[in-house]
């Protein structure tokens, strides 16, 4: 927690990953965001990982640090206590349906100068995932040794979204605060997933050579890269970026010589090109399978991270938790007890780190409902009278 | 090309993926992104994939519609060039060093208020990548069937980290708006990947299970969501998020009775519950098998379609780049022939789309040392005669 963004209030009505991580990462800065969900919560309040008691692991870390107010939107009367929230507030994060009650353009007649950040699937509306527009793109296809196609784990799409919505979010109230004027931002995750295949050239590359790029397991395309297994069976992924790296590489494996030869054989100088040493890898791999093979782990380490070459062994998810360096004495984790589902473990705080600043630890996230009344009375003014009849119809949910 | 940010001018020190997207989306909403490089280019700039004439499509991908300074940084002078620009400019981009010449400290000498925001490997200053990371956090270990690690192709931590700077770099600005003060925000790949294990809920996850989630292949964690086949051979993946998609999914596969028999045996019900169709694939999963595996694909399209089921094939990158909702006729796209290496084809522009405002094309990237001249009178006030002689010298690089 940081106080980056003090005093900024956002409305957040979403679900799953994108839209609650655009929500996460401005509450992680000192943001003041304020979830609303259905009574009881909406279609992600239970997602899988769940406790014995079905509180989710995913849900209670993908909404730290907001507020919650529970409202029964499917009356009218909880739809319009949200519109009015919303226009009240001025910024708001969502996933719902662009044409829904929660429209800009219905917004907006409230708030001419509201600013509506909206993650969609496809751009006219139709739903998309992040696992159906990872394979309408072609990644799959290309991960993993084939022939099947192979879907990440990771949700990446979601998640780049997610970030790019809360970028999106801050640059349009910069815009409005310097011309007065609202917009609404959409990011539809087939956008981000297509245009991000073009940001990295895959457009151009498949259209210009009207070929798709060749499979290649964990090998990295277009420069020294691949996973290697050590004598005593330590699986290490190892990349070469810099020509410093790799002449320390292959110096530090007693390797010159018999690269040399292969640069001799093929007419060719890898020192100062990554292309080549990809182009050329049915030479160069077997050189380093038979070094990288005769060193320990422990030795291999010893001599790359002397020689600045970048390396990382494959850890388990397992693993890397009781990695002290990511996670125990990592300063953007600290210890959570009041999680909604009772458990106690190192929970994250904002992925940027302020040497100028002292970061707060991690908040927890609410309980549904937790701040209805806090927020109804404050942000529209109702009276406690009003807010005890809004309960007692169901239409405002309050934390048990 | 929106013109959210305009009259924010930025200056990019960086190379690779993450570091230049963060100023590549800037650039998209119209702010003023100066990249400076190493005359001839920086380590990233005939990256792969590349043309015959050895034109990166990559760095011409991720460096549109900037502006290019070229500087020796070999050189005291080159270097002093950069920080002098940094400091005119106040704010920066950068995955240099957190201790070299262009550190946040020595920058601030000169510019108080200065706010950087700089992509790292490790917090410590350790160099990581992408490919490091993922596999020190777990992921490579649960994607695919196994037993063997498995690679993501696309760079996911890279494109977050880039995406979040962003995010930081204006939220940083923001706080400096109001408060005065500059900022360094760093963003190290390894914060990102582990920090977003943790907001997932994989961190609570495997330590409270004391055990890592199994491997999935293409089957989705925690719903029902999995790749199957259609009679005519075409691989498809139907995830189901809500409740209503689950039960139009089986009245459209003519499984109401089917799923209903599960249900009686295994004494639960699947309707409002992702989690319980995800434990009981195994019994699930052959149903449907045998039913899309009935259906052929146009004809699965039509039936999925109108009852609403999120659902896609599996398609090549070259698919996705002849396909026009992604591309041909996809708005976010302009035709670009301005490009350095000479080729003509369809250019990203934002992922974001502004209802309320006219979109630009996308805007070719810069030739190495294009804009030197320009910047350096304008920015530092060096005279025509100090830059001609800096140019006779090296110590400038202006465009060919």
């Amino acid at each position: 927690m940081y106080n980056l963004l003090d005093g900024l209030r956002i409305i957040e009505a979403s679900s799953f990953v994108a839209s609650p991580t655009a929500g996460l990462y401005c509450a992680q800065f000192g943001a003041e965001v304020i979830r609303v969900d259905q009574v009881g919560g909406g279609p992600d309040y239970h997602r899988w990982p769940v406790t014995e008691a079905n509180d989710s692991l995913y849900w209670e870390n993908l909404n730290r640090a907001k507020k919650s107010v529970a409202l029964d939107l499917t009356q009218p009367e909880g739809r319009e206590l949200l519109q009015a929230l919303v226009q009240s507030v001025g910024q708001f994060i969502t996933n719902f349906p662009a044409d829904g009650f929660l429209s800009h353009a219905t917004l907006a007649e409230g708030r001419q100068d509201l600013v509506t950040v909206r993650v969609m699937g496809w751009p006219d509306g139709t739903p998309a995932l992040d696992y159906t527009v990872n394979n309408a793109v072609g990644y799959p296809m290309m991960t993993g040794i084939g022939p099947e196609p192979v879907n990440h784990v990771l949700p990446a799409w979601d998640l780049l979204s997610g970030a790019y919505a809360a970028f999106a979010l801050l640059a349009a109230i910069r815009r409005r605060e310097q011309t007065g004027l609202g917009s609404e931002v959409r990011v539809p995750l087939s956008d981000v997933a297509i245009g991000t295949v073009a940001n990295l050239g895959g457009v151009a590359e498949v259209l210009h050579n009207n070929a798709n790029r060749s499979r290649l397991g964990n090998t990295v395309y277009g420069l020294f890269g691949r996973d290697f297994v050590t004598k005593d069976g330590v699986r290490t992924m190892i990349v070469v970026v810099t020509h410093r790296q790799w002449a320390n590489l292959i110096a530090a494996l007693g390797l010159t010589d018999a690269v040399g030869a292969v640069e001799a054989e093929r007419g060719v100088s890898f020192a100062k090109d990554d292309g080549l040493r990809f182009e050329h890898r049915d030479a160069l791999f077997p050189l380093f399978e038979a070094a990288i093979g005769a060193l320990d782990h422990a030795a291999m380490v010893t001599v790359f991270d002397a020689a600045g070459v970048v390396h990382s062994a494959y850890k388990t998810m397992l693993d890397a938790a009781h990695d002290s360096c990511l996670v125990g004495d990592n300063p953007i984790f600290s210890a959570s007890d009041a999680n909604p589902s009772g458990l106690a473990y190192p929970a994250a705080g904002a992925f940027g780190t302020i040497p100028q600043l002292q970061r707060a630890d991690a908040k927890p996230a609410p309980r549904n409902g937790q701040h209805s009344e806090e927020i109804l009375s404050e942000a529209l003014g109702l009276s406690s009278g009003e807010i005890a009849r809004l309960i007692d119809s169901g239409i405002i949910g309050i934390a048990k």
